[in-house]
């Protein structure tokens, strides 16, 4: 079978979201056993000008579902930001991996160079379909994954590379 | 133009160690006016048991050079990793760049099925073309660039998103 849009970017979103739902599961049973608050870790940012741990999350979900639904164009699924909590974090990934398995390869496939915009208050992005993807969806996704990692890592959750990776 | 192995490797893994290299241009800049020691960064760790800078660095061109040669199936070049400056570090990235710009499209290309076997000392890992790009050789290309990142960014290197994703 060939590399399509489809097989570089859903199954892959789908895999890595699944892992990240795994090390914060981690990360909260880490605050449970040692009686760690578990805002220590959500509100964690690698410098003070850089997000937070939720925040981290929900833009790795917002790029995924934001790129599966451009890429598809249908309608974005919004969701409200409001997570507090490991629990809760874990329900938007799973949540969004929900709505990554509605998309169908033939939504996805072929869309090289379909034109997407992407819209933001200070600047706007135009992009071809394969750009978008692999210059845009992907290495968001595995920075904010990364960032997450690196942030429960530092405080002392016992991850690694594997959790990442989720069983490669 | 269709997504393939080639488009969706070569020319990502090219512009994201440029996009490294640069960040590491600034952390030596940021060092030099500031009167630091560049060894603060380069022997900087997220945690006391992850990999500093330095090897971050060496993991992300040894993945990519990596990734190339197996999927080309020709001799990987081989590095000393005996860098211990930023201008040592650029110049391996640099080198890294260089080999991936003479792999050809019809070297890539196709390797979907090809058999692909990591041997470590503690473990083989054996995958399909498209499962090692997409499961193995990118998400390891983003988390070590993320991680440099995040231990320059960490340690107030003036560096954002954009400098990561290089002017999307």
């Amino acid at each position: 079978m060939s590399l399509s849009m489809y097989s570089a970017f859903i199954p892959v979103a789908i895999h890595t979201l699944n892992n990240l739902a795994a090390i914060l599961a981690k990360g909260a049973a880490h605050c449970e056993a040692r009686k760690i608050d578990p805002n220590a870790f959500l509100t964690a940012r690698i410098y003070p000008d850089m997000f937070p741990l939720i925040r981290q999350v929900q833009i790795a979900s917002d790029t995924v579902k934001g790129g599966a639904a451009r890429l598809a164009g249908i309608d974005m699924p919004k969701y409200e930001d409001n997570e507090t909590t490991f629990a809760e974090l874990q329900a938007r990934l799973d949540k969004t991996v929900a709505f990554l398995k509605t998309i169908q390869p033939a939504q996805i496939d072929g869309k090289e160079d379909a034109d997407i915009v992407l819209s933001f208050p200070s600047r706007t992005f135009e992009f071809k379909g394969q750009a978008y993807l692999t210059g845009w969806v992907l290495p968001n996704l595995y920075f904010h994954t990364t960032t997450a990692y690196n942030l429960l890592r530092h405080g002392g959750v016992e991850i690694g590379k594997a959790d990442f990776l989720g069983g490669a």
